[in-house]
């Protein structure tokens, strides 16, 4: 059979050395080299795969809008040069995450944008002995010889909490999701630092800490939150670490009979289309996952196409979008209450001006 | 290397008849073999390619949180397998399709599910021909050998027209998504069906046609729709083919100053995370997502681990979810208006029993 197609051995013997070996193959090639002390980066050179013309994407949440958007920046940029995105969850943990990027040594794709919740010190060591090249979208890694383009998100909530202010709102909760991921900690870091800034003029209330960055996990902690507070001490604002956590935090509010903005304004983080389309659309900070995205993919291409040093590091500033979640249209100022008549006004607004519905 | 990998030549050239050959060589050794008159069939089997524990879940549009819950659903039957999911997109066109399969003969995935937007001959012959199994949601394909998993969302679509008559609702329009695509073509024709039924006591308003099956396509086609009617004219319901039109309504109708669901109740179909936590929440038709996934990575299982035949079908019936976005709460009737007071109560409403939010 391997002659009438015309495989001869001579040309497997010679894919052995370059392109065309088998994943199992490389593996094999790459324990025995590292045994007989090769650095495993020279290898992983030499041993290239054969080129697949894919691209993977990796991330901890498949469902979150916000990574609908990078990819679709990812796929516009790769596809002119004749990559395929494929998109791959990384699981919850550090340790499913190595393993993922583990597997990369199956030669199903020529690189990885990988933008994980997690991040430790095996994780890093695993990128960076990856044999292809990987990209990370979250924490700056070019100190560890890793691309990465990462955001100020502790900036962003920042921007979120002096908006509020600005605003009048003076006893701001912060809705976080869990402490121990890359978000959470800089999330965390950005709205102490707000409120403890010289030029705070607010009252700090809670901090909540949702069970993971989703609605759920959003609906459920501010239910926790405004139980846990009787009137006078309740929240006028809640400063939310993403927009999934802050549509949870609108329906926990509304179930109380409260109305968001009058009673509680709400801010989220990502701008997400989920928050351009809710109803009140929600203020959110942009953390530009669109053009993280398309900095990641240009890194790849630089990475597999051309010959650049890895290392490099962009940083995304934020920017916040300002929409109904927070701002009462002026038209219709009235006191507090359940049934207020200018919900279906504020409901009714057209679509924001930040850009609006765009899927 | 080779040599002292402990890689031999003689291995390599068993890899070659069995497992283990490069993707490039397996094309060849096919092109080759086809052209010597065997079935590709027989030569995809004796060919097969080492096994990549991956599995590809491929769709129109990543963005549809319907396919979030179909590829959840997925995961969860394959992870306990060992085996990792990839998604991808098909692009819009049956040749894009067409591509991605034919690309699985780089091997970088044990099996593929698919789940086309269209579907023509061209592909269920590429699909009939593919070197790894292939199982399809969407049309039936049992008659053409192909693993397949379908619903019945032209039925649906009459459960939303019996329902919106049934709470009195008469003028009934129809926002669909493209006619030539496997759903819009099913979709249309369960409208046309429901309202020429013997038993239809409404009056059939307008149809109209999206551009696709997103957000922003049924805001622009709501508004034309609207606009094509007068006051006397206008529907008092609209029946959307998917959740996302159906979102693209709701804003379309308000802003024309009108109230969902007093002045037109809106229903949805696919009853997606992003519908149940809309404000109003939708009333939506559910297809089985979850369980649409759920069948075809057991399907899959079978196709990869065992011995299955191919040429299986599932169908999975509609159930309709009843929400806000059609159904007035009953303590508060009152006049059609804008400013209506309940709608604090509608929106305020906790979150359905359907289950709620997931996310």
């Amino acid at each position: 059979m391997a002659q009438r197609a015309g495989v001869s051995l001579a040309s497997t013997s010679r894919a052995l050395h370059g392109t065309g070996a088998s994943p199992a193959m490389v593996e094999r090639v790459r324990a025995a080299a590292t045994e007989l002390g090769y650095s495993p980066d020279a290898i992983g050179r030499s041993l290239r795969l054969k080129k697949t013309f894919q691209v993977a994407f990796a991330v901890a949440d498949i469902g979150n809008p916000v990574y609908v958007e990078m990819m679709t920046a990812i796929h516009e940029v790769l596809a002119p040069h004749g990559y395929r995105v494929v998109v791959m969850t990384t699981g919850d943990t550090t340790s499913s995450t190595v393993e993922l990027v583990r597997s990369l040594s199956r030669g199903f794709v020529d690189a990885m944008i990988l933008s994980p919740l997690r991040t430790d010190d095996e994780l890093v060591e695993e990128i960076r002995q990856a044999p292809v090249p990987v990209v990370v979208i979250g924490r700056t890694l070019a100190d560890r010889g890793i691309d990465s383009v990462s955001t100020d998100s502790a900036g962003g909530i920042g921007e979120a909490v002096r908006h509020l202010l600005g605003l009048g709102r003076r006893r701001l909760a912060f809705l976080n999701g869990p402490l121990d991921t890359t978000p959470g900690e800089a999330r965390q870091r950005g709205f102490d630092a707000a409120t403890r800034a010289d030029d705070f003029t607010g009252e700090r209330a809670d901090a909540v800490v949702a069970a993971d960055f989703t609605v759920a996990a959003g609906l459920a902690a501010t239910r926790a939150l405004l139980d846990g507070s009787d009137d006078g001490a309740r929240p006028d604002a809640i400063v939310a670490a993403n927009d999934l956590l802050a549509i949870g935090a609108i329906r926990a509010v509304r179930e109380r009979g409260l109305s968001v903005p009058e009673d509680v304004a709400v801010t989220g983080m990502d701008d997400t289309e989920i928050g351009r389309v809710f109803q009140p659309s929600l203020t959110s900070v942009s953390l530009g996952s669109t053009e993280r995205g398309r900095i990641a993919a240009e890194l790849v291409v630089d990475l597999v196409d051309g010959d650049a040093r890895a290392g490099r590091h962009t940083a995304v500033g934020p920017r916040l979008v300002v929409r109904e979640s927070t701002a009462a249209p002026a038209a219709t100022p009235q006191a507090s209450g359940q049934d207020r008549a200018s919900d279906a006004v504020v409901h009714g607004a057209s679509v924001d001006a930040a850009g609006g519905v765009t899927r």
